[in-house]
């Protein structure tokens, strides 16, 4: 007998229809005598169509009101899937957020949990109850009511498990796990069965995560709970994600990603000085506008030139306070490209293994692809290329690191 | 200063646009000095979507999760009227019935409030707020969700009301007030001024709650709260309800209702002895039928005849109950009337007036309507009569007591 949480998306969601379906597979579970924690996200479209209604009461919502108008959300489907549960004769009961003893701090709208109190929820499960907890929220150390963030599901559930010490955490998706790369782009991308913590963490921090939010990778790797990211409209075993182990270094790489959503922007000819790069760097600091990557060059003559990169939605204010500095430091001028990808391989291979570096950059100029920037991790290598050479990028290094499916 | 509760119905807050007039009038309100507690409904027709949304889910959704998911409609236009007031500049928070501090019994759809600790809306008041309380919710002893019954804001803001000791309770509706008759049935029914808790009980029993919950009626006469029955589309004051006082007794008649809702069902000849009654009685109470009226006429020869009226909701199942009973208590022959009306005189002014009753009766017998049953309590005289002379006896009651506007 196993103790699962079972965390179901939007798209998973959203309809009575697909509701249903959650509950079949809850059933499977149940009657296979494992004890189940089911955690929801709101019906898919809902969060936006509440965002939408506050936009229309007033330009700026209030965050902590935003809060409690979201949480409606969740609300919405753990009430239908206890409903259907119970009607189909299971003991089953929903929990809001603060009802599953989620305590948070008090940060609106992107809220980090301090704490979970998972008594309720024990009780219900030892009282032979499925729990349907309400995902995405908690409250605050006042009862305020408050919400994780965008995918802030995934930290519910993970949190729960955590908190449980649950055998596995399972997020159930709309797609099969994590693969090598996006099948989009790349036809001959495979899925990937184990992966690490810290590989997941740096395919989600590139990807956008999509798949899962950064901050319940990193809740899974300290508390090492382990992640079972599958799909809700199949069988199949998905991606286990785990605790770094020997045999994961045998693989070099794992995956390949392409942001497409940074730009870069260069200062030429800084006087190189001590300090310059505070003085640089701390105006869009306080913009709170964070900066990715960053790379100085020295030229001759007490000269030097800084790139670094920032994301598309910051690039107009980054530009802005970026030639103001300019002026100020005596930097010569000011040069941006929006069209740019950052291309990067991930594996926990590369600490073990050396020369991944040159394969990468000799698969590029393969394809006469230029890079214009690099930067490097531990267990990654990123290169910012021309954004028209993106999908070829990722094409040339996932074969070029093995990762092709066997046809 | 004046503490005001305020609670707006489903009407008033319908849209965005309406919910932008409440936070004028909430507004308003405020700038006079007045500290001010809102007490708001769903908007009108989403709780009738999320009870389809839960029969969609399953036939005969569990009550609990019922309540859970309704709760979500007064959530919703709570958090809004709290993000507009303070997108005005105005400080204000939300509250649910839990944070609201309204604790219920666990009868879920219908809960009754047993305890209200208004500490955290006293605090934010204090603290300069306007508190905006989602209405029709609580939470029982263990913290789980439970929602008051249709109609039960009105009882959430009285109860409010009485907690915090405020010097109004103000229940904004889509009716000017309450009326001496339906106007839609009598052009000259005119808006009451004030009208005592008592009055008020039969008139919402008997109209059907309307204009107010019952519930909340009991709780303002148990605790003496004054309440305002009020438009949200206009400035006009509504009609006070307040504890009975001396000068209110001058008035012999303070308004006439009409219920189409009910049957009557009529046990001919059943032999007269003693335990006959709960024989016929307790079956029905057994099957959760409420019995209105009860009218036994003697007959010679050791026989009765036993008439009551139901619920048009109940009376198939009554009319059922009842045959079978009469097989065994041998009574002669069941009779039932569906087309039946209930008119009644409602006033104050009847304890120390004598009369009211033959003024009743020779008004109807003027217009050759004839009389099936009656009852009366101590403010209040009813007639069952065919249904089809219902509007006319309404018109004619209201001009033989008075009542009539005039022009």
């Amino acid at each position: 007998m196993a103790l699962r949480v079972q965390k179901y998306g939007g798209t998973s969601v959203a309809d009575i229809d697909r509701i249903n379906h959650v509950a079949d597979r809850v059933q499977k579970a149940s009657d296979q005598g494992d004890k189940v924690v089911v955690v929801l996200s709101a019906m898919s479209g809902v969060t936006d169509s509440l965002i939408r209604l506050a936009n229309q009461a007033t330009e700026k919502p209030d965050k902590k009101e935003l809060d409690v108008l979201l949480a409606t959300g969740e609300q919405t489907t753990a009430a239908l899937l206890a409903m259907i549960l119970k009607s189909r004769g299971y003991k089953a009961k929903s929990f809001l957020g603060f009802q599953a003893g989620i305590q948070t701090d008090k940060a609106s709208g992107r809220a980090r949990i301090v704490d979970i109190d998972a008594k309720n929820i024990q009780s219900a499960l030892e009282n032979g109850n499925i729990a349907v907890v309400a995902g995405f929220q908690g409250a605050d150390i006042d009862g305020a009511i408050t919400t994780l963030g965008r995918g802030g599901s995934d930290t519910s559930a993970v949190a729960i498990a955590s908190s449980l010490k649950a055998d596995v955490c399972e997020i159930f998706t709309d797609v099969e796990g994590v693969y090598t790369t996006d099948p989009r782009i790349c036809s001959s991308a495979r899925k990937i069965h184990r992966i690490s913590y810290d590989e997941m963490l740096e395919m989600a921090i590139l990807g956008g995560a999509k798949v899962l939010q950064i901050r319940s990778v990193e809740f899974a790797k300290k508390f090492n709970v382990p992640v079972h990211v599958r799909s809700s409209f199949s069988e199949e075993e998905g991606t286990m994600v785990v605790n770094e182990s020997s045999d994961m270094e045998s693989v070099i790489v794992s995956g390949v990603t392409c942001d497409m959503n940074e730009a870069r922007i260069t200062l030429k000819r800084v006087p190189d000085q001590p300090g310059i790069s505070a003085k640089i760097f701390t105006p869009l600091a306080d913009a709170e506008i964070s900066v990715d990557m960053i790379i100085q060059n020295t030229r001759s003559g007490g000269e030097t030139d800084l790139t670094f990169t920032v994301t598309k939605d910051d690039f107009d204010r980054a530009k802005e306070i970026s030639g103001k500095v300019a002026r100020e430091v005596g930097a010569v001028e000011v040069l941006t490209a929006e069209e740019i990808a950052k291309v990067s391989v991930i594996g926990l291979g590369m600490k073990s293994h050396s020369g991944v570096a040159a394969t990468m950059f000799e698969a590029l100029a393969s394809e006469n692809i230029n890079i214009r920037l690099i930067s490097t991790s531990e267990i990654r290598i990123s290169c910012v290329i021309l954004a028209k050479y993106a999908e070829l990028a990722v094409r040339t290094l996932h074969s070029a690191f093995g990762l092709d499916q066997e046809k």
